[in-house]
């Protein structure tokens, strides 16, 4: 037994088996999940065969230094945008070892949100290094915090697991 | 009601507060907790005031190009050591703009455990922008994966909360 929600400490034991088996390792960019996907991986034993390693960029200053999002994206379309979701997993993906990337940046609330741009909204980018690029724009609704972020953990591991095995 | 065991989304809550008030960011390097430490610290409201980034240095090859951990360090005395503790906390506070750094690495296990670095052996290590620093070994022994890093995200916490009051 442990604290994860079983759907997704199966969804993650199931993505490490198989991209163990098929020799790949991931990189993950995280910004409103502060780590919780790279987190709900590495429960997983043997998750070292595949987790090569882990961003989380809290803070627009870390989008920018560590994954090279430029300052006109966020500054034009926001931190929580496709435009930056794609850009933050070229940079993850670019910055590791990995064959497959994930990123998501998202309004977890409970404040932060808008109108346009509420509180539930994610977007999220997974990008393969032959160029196989996915984006996804979620909108959870104001279910709070911390189901916000997992919903987000969910979506992102279906979203690995798709590139995976495609 | 999260996840969370309730003395560490406690805990979280309380670091965040304090190192709000204090104008104190946090930046985390993650092994065998794989990024559930900066997760712990975004289950906060507010957190973003905080949290500046994290690194998940799961691998040899992300402790070495993202936090400049030495391949002579990691050589001579692993991966698991006092020294290769203090070099990732030295690599992410110098790779973020935040006041205090924490490094964890350990064998969470079930596998890669020795009768000199068994199971349930971590180091962590706190680092101040002032220069302070502190190191702690712990044995939890061979408690379960899931537990190993449940209690090493309770050190982290106390280390980090130690470094913030001091």
């Amino acid at each position: 037994m442990t604290m994860w929600p079983a759907d997704i400490e199966d969804h993650a034991r199931s993505l490490v088996e198989t991209f163990s088996d098929r020799g790949l390792r991931v990189a993950t960019a995280e910004s409103c999940t502060g780590g919780l996907i790279a987190a709900a991986l590495t429960e997983i034993a043997g998750s070292s065969a595949v987790v090569d390693r882990g961003f989380v960029t809290y803070s627009n200053a870390a989008k920018t230094t560590l994954l090279k999002v430029s300052d006109a994206t966020l500054a034009l379309h926001g931190a929580v945008s496709e435009e930056t979701a794609i850009e933050m997993v070229r940079g993850a993906l670019a910055a590791s070892d990995a064959e497959v990337a994930i990123s998501v940046t998202g309004i977890a609330g409970p404040g932060g949100g808008s109108p346009e741009k509420p509180v539930g909204l994610v977007h999220l980018a997974a990008l393969r290094s032959d160029g196989h690029l996915r984006h996804r724009e979620m909108r959870y609704g104001d279910i709070g915090r911390h189901d916000i972020r997992l919903a987000t953990v969910r979506t992102a591991l279906e979203m690995l697991t798709e590139l995976g095995e495609a």
